[in-house]
């Protein structure tokens, strides 16, 4: 999937020296946009700039060389396939996808816009939402279409599947309040791979469709900066090859598919301060923010910057649900079934980071200590609670509470299903850190620059900037928190960094 | 406090109509910055341009002036004052102001910023606050020399004194957990005025200021954008003068002092979906984000635009207090008698805008009904949880957790104060919902562009645009969510309008 880069003057040795630094101090090169006139003359040219290699920027490029553009695709780092070749390659999907009707599975595009509307954060982009939902059979096809290969085979787990099955819950889709919402539906699509490798198998499939395609691609190239017409309209960028400035120019758009800014530390506390102290940022080195800053530098709108998911992994093994989450107060807060997703967004938002697993002799406990360390242990939960400086006489009563109904097979305060209702009860007890500066919490952002359905770049008084485009997570699309399904992320990728990619191959040439 | 504009061609009836065509549809006007080269003549020049007559702008322009700037302050409404105006005018001031000392009350910058920075949400501006506390007590005395009235009388209530009272504890010092961080102090400094109107005296004191030092000052005048040099210098702005476009040159900088968002909805829905559903958007008209816009269309990076304040104002009366405030699992979250700026940021932002407070037989009650309707009533607890449709049994244990605690002077888990500790203890037990969209639960913005301590806006990478400067709700400054103490809000309007003010006057004239 790595390709050196061979653009002259490329050294790839300086590229990566230069990259590591970057990479160290947390610190974006970059600068305000140039002005046409202060370019003498353009380098490079081509009809559409894709800048990123992740699911985004790839899926842009074949779209706009399939509408018969002449594509470039630059990569910052040397290696192509951007966060979602890390990620388990899980696309959301529904609405009666191929696959879901091979299987037997039941959805529709209300079922799945229900789920996504109402489990999500408040007032979501209601328009994206409805398309992505729409067109979603549609999109899955064109993955296929692709060469992605996935299996008709089922997961009931909640986790990404590792034996060969390409659907699953993905989702807090089962878990209450979702399932009150609509009927759950598995939308987890997984390309057929070893392990948790699906982002590489998806990623190696899009790559290669860009070379059939002829889309030109160089890694080791990283954007700088703009160019700008005197209009506002995006005409190319400057970028740096191995230390030195070149002018690209993008005769019909600029895509920035430059993925997020977890990397970017500095930009993380003042945009997302309650990703900052998270133990884990996740993503790709690239996610350093550039295409964000490079499109905020030209006068574009960015939502939702706070936004991200704080992911809380407690299973698998989902036999570990049986404990509680209780939060400072000794309180549960959550229903521990849910999404990790959405467990991690309550606990990092709304919890000011702090939470605990409360387990007892018969449950099934975190197999990995170093994830989740132990804190605490007693043969008492009274005892458990004065270690852990509860207020006096809560923690006794939230086990007893959630043991008097568990017997029950109820849950009256959060709905915990059936099958993880197990009273706690020891000795020993004990107590795990859910903490996110202190348990494994891998964090992503997912604020970004503002855009239409076409993944047109808005200003601040929601006017396109001309020739500007940005998908994926440099964009603000569908994942928000709480991030409520594993694969919307690289399902908002896909599929609006097509629009995208269609989008500015469609436009005139602007010069 | 009103003047009429006496700009040429200007009729007040027209501005009126344009102006409430505009707050109606919540559509801020404006678009892209104008180039320097569109500009075929510039109408109207001044040395340093403010945009906004509330306590960031006035004070900006009042040390612009005594620097030895020409100084013109422009009004999008027909009425000076601004936001600033409609506010109690409380100033958070400490680390042994005049005012402090006379009155016996000890203070450290220490104490100031530790209860700023422990109390407020994580990851603030350090800079600012820092330099906030340690030049308190001056920036206190410049409010005093500019003729703002203060009485040497302390008011040990938890609201605006309205008995000429000019100290009080303004905030959440007294509660939990801010009385551990540090030695309460009362730092909320009040204009001498009728009934809430501090406001109102205070921007007369300032306006009066800027008519003595030669300040010209114009109400109806709407900036509309931005004029930028090629190399992004901010060089004036284009305005809308009762219906036609003029271009003023500022020589040395502009202020951007526009007060924030709330009134332009779409802007809320965009970038604070959680303030969107409260009932009661707070503040003067002209809080479109029109200087947030114009500053982010010409590559400025805006912060924490998700945040602001969501106020549930329980008291007064404070006895009120001694109820439970209970979220929709029936458990407490808070503490009730904490300032209630941060009760509101508990449910808007961490309870999805739902609560209630339950009261006894021995209670005191909400006096304004309407502001929190009684939702319902009962016999006994079990009979009222019934009716609010709570986990069977929860709100139960948290009336008996507490009772059996506060009979003891003790809450175990949010250590409300002493005086506030009784028993909830019925027939009847009632129901007082405190939802954030059916409540009344005043609402505004705190996002805003990112600045240096001096108030330079910065860009996307941290360097500052030339010429431009903001102060007050365009800027992102202390306050942030959770909204700790009134005064703060004015306090960073007056304090870093200043700055910005002074920083602006210090520029060499740009051309």
């Amino acid at each position: 999937m790595s390709q050196a880069p061979d653009f002259p003057g490329l050294k790839r040795r300086e590229l990566l020296a230069g990259l590591g630094a970057a990479a160290v101090s947390g610190l974006a090169a970059g600068a305000e946009p140039l002005q046409e006139a202060q370019v003498q003359a353009w380098d490079i040219s081509t009809d559409v700039l894709v800048a990123g290699s992740g699911s985004a920027g790839a899926s842009a490029a074949i779209e706009a060389r399939q509408a018969g553009a002449d594509v470039l695709l630059i990569e910052s780092l040397p290696h192509f396939g951007g966060s979602s070749a890390m990620s388990a390659g899980v696309v959301y999907a529904g609405a009666g996808t191929a696959l879901q009707r091979a299987l037997g599975v039941a959805d529709s595009v209300e079922a799945m816009s229900s789920f996504i509307i109402g489990a999500g954060g408040p007032h979501p982009p209601l328009d994206k939402i409805q398309l992505y939902c729409e067109q979603s059979p549609a999109h899955f096809g064109w993955l296929v279409a692709q060469g992605v290969p996935y299996a008709e085979k089922l997961s009931t787990a909640m986790t990404v599947p590792t034996d060969g099955e390409s659907l699953y819950f993905s989702g807090a889709e089962r878990a209450w309040p979702g399932r009150d919402l609509a009927v759950p539906a598995p939308r987890g699509h997984v390309p057929v791979a070893r392990g948790m490798t699906g982002g590489r198998v998806l990623m190696e499939a899009l790559l290669a469709r860009l070379d059939v395609l002829g889309v030109v691609r160089r890694a080791g190239v990283a954007g700088q900066r703009l160019v700008l017409a005197g209009d506002g309209r995006a005409l190319g960028m400057e970028v740096n090859m191995a230390g030195e400035r070149k002018t690209i120019r993008a005769r019909r758009g600029v895509v920035l598919a430059s993925g997020g800014f977890i990397h970017n530390r500095e930009m993380v506390r003042n945009y997302a301060p309650r990703l900052y102290d998270c133990s884990v940022p996740w993503g790709n080195m690239g996610d350093q923010g550039m295409g964000i800053n490079m499109g905020i530098a030209a006068g574009a709108a960015a939502l939702r910057m706070a936004q991200g998911f704080a992911i809380v992994p407690l299973y698998p093994p989902e036999s570990v649900l049986s404990g509680i989450v209780v939060n400072a107060s000794g309180q549960r807060f959550v229903a521990e079934d849910t999404y990790y997703g959405v467990l991690g967004d309550a606990i990092a938002y709304h919890q000011q980071g702090r939470a605990w697993l409360i387990t007892g002799e018969g449950s099934h406990l975190p197999p990995q200590q170093d994830n989740f360390p132990l804190v605490a242990e007693a043969n008492t939960i009274g005892d458990l609670a004065v270690k852990l400086d509860f207020p006096r006489g809560a923690l006794q009563h939230s086990v007893a509470y959630y043991n008097r109904h568990a017997e029950n097979g109820t849950d009256p305060m959060f709905h915990k299903s059936a099958p993880f209702l197990r009273p706690v009860q020891g000795p020993p007890y004990r107590a795990w850190n859910l903490a996110v500066d202190q348990a494994f919490v891998p964090v992503h952002t997912f604020g970004g620059l503002h855009t239409t359905v076409d993944g047109q770049v808005l200003n601040s008084f929601g006017e396109a900037i001309p020739g500007l485009y940005a998908a994926g997570r440099t964009a603000a699309g569908l994942p928000g928190a709480p991030y409520i399904a594993s694969g919307l992320s690289v399902g908002d990728c896909t599929f609006f960094g097509r629009r995208a990619g269609l989008a500015a191959a469609a436009q005139g040439a602007s010069a």
